[in-house]
Formats: C-alpha cells, sequence, structure tokens
C-alpha cells in the first residue's frame, strides 16, 4: 500500500483537511496520509509547483501525491493523474506539474473521466480521493482517465541564459520565500553547473553582490578571534536541500531579527543573477 | 477499533495537542487519530459546533469526536459524550451539539461521571481521553456516565423565518467565515427548499443582492468573449461541501486581491436575507 | 516499536516537515510520527526546551524525541543522542536538554558519530532521521554515537532563592508564553513546595499582587450572586498540567478581550516573585 500525501491551500483551522482524511479513510482504513502543507498561498499555482517538487523525492517510489490547489473542475481545467519517476500526482491541469515535466519526462499521463460515477453533490476532494486510493492500493491509471500527451506548463518557473565570449548571464527569480525568510530562486544546481562549467561567479540581486555559494548555512570561513556567532545576519547563498539557489542570512528570523526578505529587500519574483566570467585563457573555447 | 477526532482551540504552538496524541497512543497504541482543526477561536462554541458539523459526516460511523473547547468542568458546564447518527462526541455541556441535535435527534446521551477515577493533577483531557479510547474500542455509554435527556442549546445557530402571502423571508446570518475568507451563514440547503417550495428569490446582504445560486463557484453562464478569468473578484452564492448557504468572491484571497469578508464587508453575525416571492397565480395556496 | 516525535522550528507552510516523515516512513513504512509543534520561535532553544519538557511525560517509556532546533551541525555544536527517565531525544548539543537534566540525571548521552555515512548533501536531518529509526526500532546508543558526560547548560531556565529569618523569595521569570497569551514561569510546583514549607505566600510582577493559586482556571470562591462568567478576564496564577506556575486571565483570549500578556502586560523573560512569610513562632526553625 502506498503513502498519500496532501498538498493544499485548505489552511489548518478550517475542517476541510480533516474532511478530506475522513473521506479516505472511510474508504481505505489503512491508508498512510502524510500533510505536505496546507498553507500553500491560495489559488497560487507557482507555489504549489515548487512544495511538491521539493517535498516528492523524500518519499518512497509508488507514493501519491494528491494537489488540492484551484482545483475546481472547469472547461479550462481538467483533472489529471500523472505517473512520473515513479510517483503518482493528482492535481487540476493549471500548470502545477510543470516544474517536474521540465525535467524528467513523465511516464503517463491521464485526464482523469470518472466525474459521472459522483453524484450532483460530490466535490473535486471526492474524485481525487477517489483517485488516489484506486492508485495507492495499485490501481492502473488507465482505469480513471484517458490518456493524454500534453499537459499545461508554468513558464515563469524558467530561468534564461544569456552571453557572450566574455562572460554567461544566468538570469533566474525569487519562486518562493521560506518560513526563514530565505529566498529561493528557480536556479537549480545542475543548472548552474551546466552553465558555469567551473568557471567564476558573482551572484547579484538588488544592489548585493555574493561571491562565494555556502556549502551549508554555517559553512563561513572562520578566522580568529571570530566564532559563528559573529556570522550571525550574514548575507549568504547556497543550493538548498531541494537543489535550488537560495538567498539566506545566516540564522535569520523573520519576526525578530530580520530575513534575507525583509533585510535584503527581496520579493516573490525579483531577478538573481549569476555572472559567470571567462578566464582569458579559455575564451576561444566557449 | 474506530477513528478518534480532534477538534480544539489549543492551536499548534503549545505542546498541547501534541500532550493529547500522546496521552491516547500511551493507552491505546494502535489508535488512528485524525486532526479536524485545533484553531477553533479560544472558547467560541457556535464556531466549534460549526466545524464538527460540517467535519463529522466525512467519517465512518463509529468514529469519536473529541471537542477540546471551553471544556473545562464546571458547576455550570458538565461533561458530556453522546451517541448521535451513529457517531460519538465528547464534549462539554456548553451548546457545542445544538447544531446537531437541531436536526436528529440523539441516540443516547450521558454525563461522564468517572471523574474521581483520576489523581488531583489530572485534566480534562486526561478524562476525554479515557472516554474516548473506550468508545473508540467499542465500550458502552453507561460505562463512562449516567444517561440524561437534555443539553444546553446554543440558540443563535437558527434561522428565522416571517412573512405573508405574497412572499416570505428566510433570514440567517453569518456563523463561520472560512480560511478563503467565503461567509458561511446557517441557512442549509434543506430550510431553503422547505421554505422555498421552489419559488423565485433574492438574497441580500448589506446594500448587496443575488439573484441566483451557482451550483459550484465556477457556475457562471459564460458568454463570449468571456472566460473564468473574467469573473475572478464575482460575488456569489452556493450551498457549500457541508450544505450551508455561503456568500464567497470567485477566487478570492484574503491577502492580496481580497475576499467576500473584506471586499462584500460581511462580518460574523451579519444578517443575510432571502426572500422568497410567491407568483400571482399561487398566491391562495400559500 | 517504538513512537517517534517532532519538535521543530520548520513552521507548516514549507515541505519542510512533510519532508522529514517522508524520510522516516522511506526507511520505516509502520512509524508512528507525531508532531508536538513545528512552531518554535526560529533557533530559540529555551522554547524549544519548555516544550519538549512539558510533552515529554505524556508519552510512553521508550519515544523517541526528534528536536530539529538549531540542528546545524558545527564546530561549537554537536549532534547528540540521550537517554534520559527511559526516553530519547536527539537534538543538537546547545542547551535544549538542559531543562531535562537539571532534574533527573541522564541514563546515558552520546555525541552522534554516524556523519561520514552518508553523501556530501545529507541534512542534519539525514543524520537524525537515522538515528531517530535506529533507536525506535530498539537499537542502541553507543551503535550511533560515543559516549559523553557532559553536555550544554542553558542557565537562564534557573530561579533563584533568596531571603532571611522572615521571608523568602523565590524569583522566576516568564519562559514561555502559551496559546492563550497565559505566561508560564520557570517555577515548578515542586520547587514552590520545597522553599515555601506550607508558609504564606504572595505572588507579585509588574505592579500586580495574587495571593492565592487556583487549583484550576475556574477555581474562583464564588460567593452569590455571583457566577463564573463574573470572573471572566480575572488574573489567576495556577499550576499547569506541565507543573510550571503560569500566569493566568480567566478565560481569555488575546485576539478579542486580551490576555495576561497583553492585559497585564507581562512579557518574555519578566521576572515573578514569590515572597514566603514566615510566622512569628517559626521564624527560629528556618
Amino acid at each position: 500500500m502506498s503513502i498519500i500525501t496532501l498538498t493544499t491551500d485548505f489552511g489548518l483551522k478550517d475542517h476541510f483537511v480533516g474532511a478530506l482524511k475522513g473521506k479516505i479513510l472511510s474508504e481505505f482504513r489503512e491508508a498512510t496520509i502524510v500533510d505536505i502543507s496546507h498553507h500553500i498561498d491560495l489559488f497560487n499555482t507557482p507555489e504549489a509547483s515548487y512544495i511538491v517538487e521539493a517535498a516528492y523525492r523524500n518519499f518512497p517510489k509508488g507514493t501519491v501525491h494528491l494537489i488540492g490547489v484551484d482545483a475546481e473542475l472547469t472547461n479550462e481545467s481538467r483533472h489529471i493523474a500523472m505517473q512520473w519517476n515513479d510517483h503518482y500526482f493528482i492535481c487540476s491541469d493549471n500548470g502545477i506539474l510543470s516544474i517536474l515535466t521540465q525535467k524528467i519526462v513523465p511516464q503517463k499521463i491521464v485526464a482523469i473521466n470518472i466525474h459521472s460515477r459522483f453524484g450532483d453533490d460530490a466535490t473535486e476532494m471526492d474524485v481525487f480521493t477517489k483517485v488516489a486510493i484506486h492508485l495507492a492500493k495499485g490501481g492502473l491509471l488507465n482505469v480513471i482517465g484517458r490518456e493524454i500527451t500534453e499537459i499545461k506548463s508554468i513558464h515563469q518557473l524558467q530561468p534564461t541564459i544569456s552571453g557572450n565570449k566574455d562572460k554567461t548571464i544566468l538570469r533566474g527569480y525569487v519562486v518562493y520565500i521560506d518560513h526563514f525568510g530565505n529566498c529561493v530562486t528557480n536556479i537549480t544546481k545542475k543548472l548552474f553547473k551546466e552553465v558555469g562549467l567551473g568557471r567564476d561567479y558573482e551572484i547579484t540581486f538588488n544592489t548585493k553582490t555574493i561571491k562565494r555559494i555556502n556549502r551549508n548555512y554555517s559553512d563561513f570561513k572562520l578566522n580568529n578571534p571570530f566564532s559563528l556567532k559573529d556570522y550571525e545576519g550574514e548575507k549568504l547563498a547556497l543550493f538548498n536541500e531541494a537543489g535550488f539557489l537560495e538567498i539566506a542570512l545566516y540564522r535569520s528570523n523573520p519576526s525578530t531579527v530580520g530575513s534575507a526578505r525583509s533585510l535584503l529587500g527581496l520579493k516573490y519574483r525579483d531577478v538573481v543573477c549569476i555572472t559567470f566570467t571567462t578566464p582569458e585563457n579559455l575564451k576561444e573555447n566557449i
């Protein structure tokens, strides 16, 4: 039996999340249900996209990820289920999965077509629940949907590359601001390596510059008589555990000392640039 | 073994909810515990009443619902356990269950009388935990309490009906504002049908009027060249999945574009009226 | 198989908590995981210390408590695992456990030394997860660490005692403010009894005085014609269910009528004094 994860914008005050779990347990008493987040900004599909991408990798293969964000069935948004990298994702076809499908081609996608089996009062979550239970029990995608090959994409999650023989500019932007006020960009470690090719680099945003990527938050070159405490509030860049470049402050706290968001003035969608400089002796190879 | 659900005003920052689960698991290691909400407004029994009503129906029969809101045992508030519609509810006798008992007569209610079995340092939650485990394991109500027939009622959850042969006015009010800023009233679909008898109607609140109840949030009569996107922020009325009339904005977001609460100026306890108009040819039948 | 509890400052919006559970379930599919709190104030080790102390006692012996607060491995903070009062605690050696070790001597403490078994991209939570699963399955501490005898202590959690033959002053301060706005001090019931020896007392803070400790929140001496309702907003002192002296308001609500924090002006770290007065006839015995 596979795990079922939940990612929604339902919040935790209302009965919605409890009701969703009740629906699942009513039909599948042994289900293992794990909350990823219920605090996705309302209807914010790019944010849901990032959270699902960052979370899924921590679960075993076969896990079913139910995404209840902007999930109303309309003529403009089908309900879909996707098998991808041996995980299953159930959501509305509103672009939420594009951060995944940019990286790896899906194994199979279906447009869910079991809606007519439900009564008039059924909700989106009744349909998603039924599909999630079916897949968690090892059921086939073809039983609950018709195979399709195209789904919607959110292009705003894509960084751009430009440059000349002297330098290359990798331009991404802030796609998520986390609980610590750290600013996550859409630049992955993989892309950084592919574009950078080991060259020198400089990271710029607003009027700030960072010339080194930390291996972890406390990775400062400590010189006597300084201790880590002296670096509190210091700005830094690192690839977070989900593989994305993050601009952070060491030991930040949005509600007291401040964070990358508040002190560096970074906002959602702000540009972060990495400029790679080609050494003289290598210019002809680029 | 039945599921145990938790609805409290404990919040999620403190150790209270974790402690409650620890108490349950200490005595009943295989328990399935589901959180409904821990963000009930402090001591707000009408709000807890609505949330429990909206949530319980999603769980299988036999589920035990523990309600930790305003639960201190005093001379004025007994602890009670109720079997109702084949579900169990454990709470203080402070009116929380009246939204349920208005609809269906309870199968059995007991005043919990096992307090003397606990030490001086025992809390309300020690007692509720013991009762919840007993019931979840299939125990009888009579073992943990003395049967009673009357419990306290909150009358504010009741809508009123008035009118003459030309029209009928169904007057309810906002009993809950959800995470999306949508305003839930105490008017049920069942009451709407019973009072309306299929007549024309108009919903009014503040200075606003709505003449149609949507089947779902996106149920707008789309005319070319309009798409759903053009309806974002449009006010609408619908019966929510718990069966209550809700005043909403299409794709609202309280923290950005606004919500029914912020943009329509609706507050907790505000009046929402439905005026049913009797067609000329039917007036004599009313 | 033991329960694993989680106490972190990760918040619930990001994917961090879901990811942590996914890591645990990936290796230990039958794990029982219970959230204590994910809303610890960022990097606030005294707050985490209080929450863990208040929560652990509600779980069965053998439970494994994973504490993800200020957990980055640095030269200044080792990762440790402690067996204490037949419970296990996994955290950074940053003082979080000192509120426990003040009371009872640990059975065993180890400095975790399995970091080299992980790849470069491993996080603190990969290490803590591995240790938690090992212990929850009944594994020995020596397998995952090297025994040590000393860990860091946070002294700010200690109250002080002063006085003369006429009176004794027990001086503590506010270490935690809960969801209800109640102010928890670092004065335990045990210390109160040991120092007070049954003498008369007076509790003072700011310009306020309380002369009686309630047995519970509603423990007022009711005189006709007063009912409990007349005591709403009344200040009171009591030992909370975790055994710490708490300054509270009866039926407070920080977001509406106010709380001990807002109405009595108490803040984190504010001093609360208990002055015990020795009766004349006993002065020579003190």
